[in-house]
């Protein structure tokens, strides 16, 4: 029997803040046996770039990252979001490493071709080697990764951390028993969006797309969801949806 | 017979302009055997804490850490500067992993005591967990060591690059045959300090001593010197000073 890892995915406003970056790590430390936190930082990288001068181009409501803000983003992602989390989780006795996709080469990207529209300095991730995460992992090292990528040629590359989560789960679903959490700002699926009692506990796809037909289901929700659904169809075991609150417990949607 | 093992540490301006680096890193390679990488970044520290508008206040003609200065440096040492070495040391094949001493709690340090002056989030090194880092050399991967330490409160810390180069140089003695080099813009020291080729290969204390006394050694040399010939009174086995084009070459120093 495989032995079972976490793989835990936190948005950036949760991370971002001190004291929600506490209650988080505080439910992520309730969380049993191994385990590995996926973070964002957005906000921050925002807030930098505006105070740097360095202008958000966004193309058809996407941001495209240049050369200065691909160094915000790796400052942010890498530097001061990735070390405070390391450094949260090591006051309550975790031993945690802080990791790009560029450490140990354990995220390689290629930079995304460029299209109708040149998304500039994105990667797409190309393999994870689940050899050097495992290699930590099996020494009771939870590896806290951000979403900064790296191609063969050495070239770092901002990538969405909701894709890192998944194709962390992916390549250690073959080691371990995997459970994928991606937690947001709701306990689940709601069957009313404003009742927090009317979560789904567990939800299929033609579950899901009758959802978003009847517009229960809207808005940021449905990508979160598609990513969830996509990383079950890719052969992770467990895939969840729910507020970091709930981290360790059982209030949550399976998507199943 | 104790494995060899070299530390390395280079100043930021070597590291923060991208042919410099590239050219380090070469030379790096050179080096046979394992070897960690201790590197600064004071450059592009300042020049990002000058575009965000935060205050380099000094006070004796030393640097004081402000809150808004050590986000920056932790930005831009833990980040930027960190993961530029790691994906150039990935592209030549070289496994590498930046670490802050936050990761894997690896160097604790404390905060300084305020006394005459209050040099705000400065961490003074405490400790610096050998095993943590002997496991990650023994399975063939460079660590890249950033000057960000972490004390027992969770509390990022700013701290001299030279410093953590000779710390971890000591507390790695115990298990490995060390040699700890500094690397600066000359050979080494020069009998006359306009002459390259004056390099003076072997020197004691008393020597350094009667060289500072007649003039030959000044400036930013002497406080380099001290710290090398601080690690040899530490019990590091072997300390050099020399130029990052010589690394892997016999053209340094010696201090014995």
């Amino acid at each position: 029997m495989k032995q079972s890892l976490s793989i835990v995915k936190v948005g950036g406003a949760l991370v971002e803040d001190a004291s929600s970056l506490d209650a988080v790590l505080e439910a992520f430390a309730r969380i049993q046996g191994p385990k590995v936190l996926v973070h964002g930082g957005g906000r921050t990288a925002t807030k930098v770039a505006e105070a740097l001068g360095v202008e958000s181009v966004m193309v058809g409501g996407r941001r495209i990252t240049s050369a200065g803000m691909l160094d915000v983003a790796v400052m942010v992602y890498a530097g001061l979001v990735s070390k405070k989390i390391v450094a949260a989780l090591q006051k309550s006795g975790a031993r945690a490493i802080g990791l790009s996709g560029a450490d140990l080469g354990c995220i390689r990207s290629d930079k995304r071709p460029v299209g109708e529209i040149d998304y500039g300095f994105v990667g797409d991730v190309k393999k994870v080697d689940a050899q050097a995460l495992g290699m930590l992992i099996d020494k009771g090292i939870i590896p806290v990764v951000c979403p900064i990528t790296c191609d063969a040629a050495g070239q770092l590359l901002n990538t969405n951390a909701d894709t890192i989560a998944s194709c962390v789960a992916c390549a250690l679903a073959a080691d371990y028993d995997v459970s994928l959490v991606y937690c947001f700002e709701k306990s689940g699926v709601l069957a009313d969006p404003q009742d927090e009692n009317s979560l789904i506990r567990r939800i299929t796809r033609p579950e899901f797309e009758a959802l978003v037909a009847d517009g229960t289901v809207q808005g940021g929700m449905i990508p979160k969801l598609e990513n969830a659904f996509a990383a079950i169809a890719a052969g992770v075991g467990k895939v969840i949806i729910t507020k970091a609150d709930n981290l360790g417990t059982d209030v949550c949607t399976e998507i199943v």
